[in-house]
């Protein structure tokens, strides 16, 4: 529980900066960086939690979110000026943030009840669409739906997740295979250009 | 009430085709595709139960919606090849599913008592928004705001079945005539390239 | 208590008449430029109830908010032809409603108890959202992205409101002076180009 509760954080700083490197590519201005670093770290819990009627949203009475939120948006402005490329330095912890947040959103739907392919469809949700809204926002085609093997990293590592577990898996352990799993799946992913097999074959010959 | 459920189900199904056939326009990956039919056909109904607070929304306690979504989309990848002409087919499917879920939202709104001009407005948002996140998630400007005769459509389509409701009609027949208007007016607009009385004759002068 | 009631159909009005404008910009037709005034003036309200978790969202059982809209709806369609620049009206409206409804959605945090931060945050909601997803729907880039001192405008606002509200300032004109300072800050802001102090300046060298 303590270890769901860091991996939440981790989740929020890293989404923050991926957010701050989006809006400034995009040249807003401060607030602007810090209001689209706020969505995309805390927009897709916002939308799980709307989902499942957990209201008002969690960010509302524990300030510690919007902390977070601050701490990294002004950390990494601060520190962009070293990093230099933003598209890469944004890929990083884009493909952080989602390994991190799904299992946050599988974690919220095992507590409710409800059925694993639920659980796995709020992980995706959780991990995915504070990105996507940041991406509409910004008037950017969202990452998610470019081909990218995106919210299929979040759904192969939620079946990850309730194998381990089904295997009788030590929680932590779980939630870390999960974790480095779809990590290390996207970033391999889009470093090798994979793609699953095409359902367009017969329209290309 | 069983036909409310049939009427449901065949919106969800024609919704999910009609999101398939966007999404492999797009070309995405296998799971895109899916994630593209799922909201297509459950996203407008989604809205609905989040603004009227029936939360959890209602696919996450049960799993047939998705299941019907993971069908039709098979069936219809399936299919695919065979059809040829996405752009049409997916016209067709989109109109079906306006119809339907149209229904849907104003009985929805009836169960809960509101005022019928509240029952169209949540007839309109269960059939439109589907298609509305569709679109906005795929980069396409959304066919309900390309002049064409659209949310129109439902919200005539919902004053038909409010009159007829008046008129002590049978339920079911209520249903089916209001469906009928408004895949029939949808589609005749289409075809023939209706447009309502312009309100900017002047302007144009 | 009562004022507030004034301010907030005056922010509906007055959004209704900016969604006018903007849809009629893109040639909608009449139910489609009722959409879009519909969601503008009711959008951003609606995303914080929605928030906040006060469901159903009240446009559903107090018709009078979608009477408003209608009325501003068929009042600016009338006077379209006599105002002419679309544009700039858009921005005066615009400017004017992000100033009641900032208001609005903070006495609604300050009822709920939330902290400063939230009711400033819940302001800004109310005053942005609905304009963001008239902007989307529309397929404008949002005007809150464009570099526009536009959220910044509804923040300083916000934390304006709070230091009146401290130094015990009669309610009433608390809320006048930050109204006044909102649109005051966004007109003036635009006519000038103000923008804030850049981020940027180390990657332009």
């Amino acid at each position: 529980m303590e270890l769901l509760k860091l991996i939440d954080i981790a989740g929020i700083a890293v989404f923050s900066i991926s957010g701050v490197f989006a809006a400034m590519e995009k040249k807003l201005d401060v607030f602007g960086v810090f209001i689209i670093a706020f969505i995309t770290a805390l927009g897709g819990g916002t939308l799980r939690d709307v989902l499942i009627g957990q209201l008002p949203v969690s960010w509302m009475y524990n300030l510690n979110y919007g902390l977070i939120v601050l701490l990294s948006t002004l950390a990494s402005m601060f520190f962009s000026n070293i990093i230099g490329n933003y598209q890469k330095t944004l890929l990083t912890f884009d493909s952080l943030g989602i390994g991190l947040f799904t299992v946050v959103g599988i974690q919220k739907g095992i507590m409710l009840d409800f059925h694993p392919a639920v659980c796995i469809a709020l992980g995706t949700i959780t991990a995915c669409f504070g990105g996507v809204i940041r991406d509409i926002l910004l008037n950017n085609i969202p990452l998610i739906f470019q081909q990218e093997v995106y919210a299929t990293a979040c759904i192969l590592g939620g079946v990850v997740y309730f194998v381990l577990m089904r295997l009788q898996m030590n929680e932590m352990i779980t939630e870390m295979i999960s974790i480095t799993f779809i990590v290390v799946f996207r970033l391999v992913a889009v470093r090798f250009n994979w793609q699953l097999p095409s359902i367009y074959k017969i329209q290309k010959k």
